[in-house]
């Protein structure tokens, strides 16, 4: 199976990119319930001056699955994309695979699903308005998102980019969202519940200030994810309990990347089990601290590849040769040798 | 560019499976004549009771490679093939991928090709004689890669499963060698200048003891290429000079995994940059211990990207979204927006 990015497009417009995050996130939330089934690999990194080249796989011993990813900042400004992805799905029983995906939508998805369950555990359950500082290619996603799963219908937008928010409440009105336009990132964050900060600032830069949080806050980090690009004022962190994916990842790329090593966090899965507790008071501050994990990527081709079967959005490549004779390679490309 | 099972046969059949073997082996040694300019990061494995599943990348700061293999030994008994593969390639510089490629059948043919490099650096000019230990998936790729390099017309070929030699024997007779299928591995050695061993014994078995190798033989063993599978008599390796690709890697997988930790070896890539000797005298014996390496990988995924851009045979996948807008990626997938 093949998911090219006219397929990916075409199976998420026919279900709708509201559903599919929706379900996407019951999907990340079954496998987060089952943590400790998966082999946590750690990604391996090919670094040069100009960006980076990821592997990151993991298994749940039925299923492999592996992304690729780039991380190009200065891509850009030569009319490139900075993140492209791709990946595949294996059965572990037989080693073969069986779907190969883009993923550069398909991780857009997914990371807005994995928020939305986030604020599904940790924001208070009678949030109603949402701030959105960054209006790149997650905000409509994360809007669709937090409406799936908590029924926010009112957003306010602020990214530096006047003509990125534009586009926002362009696409979020026509989304039948309630879009306020703000005039600061502070002004956004005024008198919501649930705030998201998704910028693409390869700095460790400040887009959300302490002074602005205010009590039974919930707060989305998703911009902070690699080595010295963070966004929160480091004393956010001290405002309530920070929930992470894969703490000794989110160490080295969340916002605690700012902390010491010893920094007190919570694994989300463990809330989502009982394990752990999530939010303890409506008055409590709480702060999601997300890196984008593997286990999501799998989740997100295991989901795909479920609902694009169904769907029929995809089509079929010849990725293993299958000789007749297993011992016969040689007869795929050979003259046709007499039979002695 | 996708380049599957059908393209990939397609073009080697175009071209000739020698030929490309031929070239391929130029390639590999053009890059191994670049060694230090290659990142070497070590492949990354997930194991599990019944196989294992590998990502193996490589760079040389330009490109970027990794190739997807598993290892099932119990697969043929199910009907599947014990490895499969596929890889792909990308720009370093931007981080898109430019190519994905099945690598069953490349791997076949970079593994003959890299033989053969050796061969060429380590046998007596003057070898005519090959005998082929395994008549499984690598034998005609092998006699091709020695014809190529070498010109070897002659060879024997011994298996313990009869089938797998008349299979060998009708393929290699139709390819115009001259061909002897031996009574036992012993007889298919008698009187050879060089001996491959190509077996898929899951074991630390041998196949080729050391009173048959004789003074001037060289000995390229690719069979045992894994923790626990090694197919030489042990006594073989202090016979005359070792050649391997990566030591630590060798020193894991290779025939040497059961001589001490620094047991004296040379690396092929230094032979060929003049750096190391090869073969110094005619009647020395030379042990190529083969395991296979992410470069050869990288070098069959450059060829192919290189040489099938001229002869077609690929088809376009559309694996990297490309926004008009690259802050609009929901553009890629939501209702069209009324523009404001």
């Amino acid at each position: 199976m093949f998911v090219g990015v006219a397929d990916m497009a075409m199976w998420i417009r026919s279900l709708g990119a509201e559903r599919v995050i929706d379900e996407l996130s019951r999907t990340i939330e079954e496998d987060f319930g089952r943590w400790p089934s998966f082999d946590l690999v750690p990604r391996l990194a090919s670094h040069t001056p100009i960006g980076v080249i990821e592997l990151m796989p993991t298994s749940d011993k039925e299923l492999y699955a592996f992304k690729y990813v780039n991380g190009h900042p200065s891509n850009p400004a030569r009319g490139f994309q900075t993140v492209t992805a791709f990946g595949a799905l294996a059965e572990v029983d037989n080693g073969y695979p069986v779907l190969v995906a883009e993923m550069t939508l398909l991780t857009a998805l997914r990371t807005a699903a994995t928020s939305a369950l986030a604020s599904r555990h940790l924001a208070r359950p009678d949030s109603a308005r949402m701030a959105l500082i960054g209006a790149g290619s997650q905000v409509e996603f994360q809007a669709m998102g937090h409406r799936a799963v908590l029924g926010i219908e009112e957003v306010s937008v602020w990214d530096t980019d006047p003509g990125a928010v534009a586009k926002a409440v362009r696409n979020l009105e026509a989304l039948g969202f309630r879009v306020r336009a703000a005039v600061s990132a502070q002004d956004a964050v005024v008198g919501s519940d649930i705030v998201t900060t998704c910028t693409a600032d390869k700095a460790c830069a400040t887009v959300l200030f302490d002074e602005w949080v205010t009590p039974g806050m919930h707060i989305n980090a998703i911009g902070g994810d690699c080595p010295g690009k963070t966004e929160l004022d480091p004393r956010i962190l001290r405002r309530g309990p920070v929930f992470v994916e894969h703490p000794p990842q989110t160490r080295i790329e969340g916002e605690i990347q700012l902390q010491e090593p010893d920094f007190p966090v919570t694994e989300l899965w463990q809330v989502i089990t009982g394990a752990a507790s999530g939010r303890t008071a409506a008055e409590q501050v709480t702060i999601f601290d997300s890196v984008g994990f593997a286990i999501e990527d799998f989740s997100a081709l295991r989901h795909l590849r479920e609902s694009a079967r169904e769907t029929g959005h995809f089509t079929e490549i010849d990725l293993v040769a299958e000789p007749e004779d297993p011992k016969d390679l040689f007869g795929l490309v050979g003259a046709p040798a007499p039979v002695s």
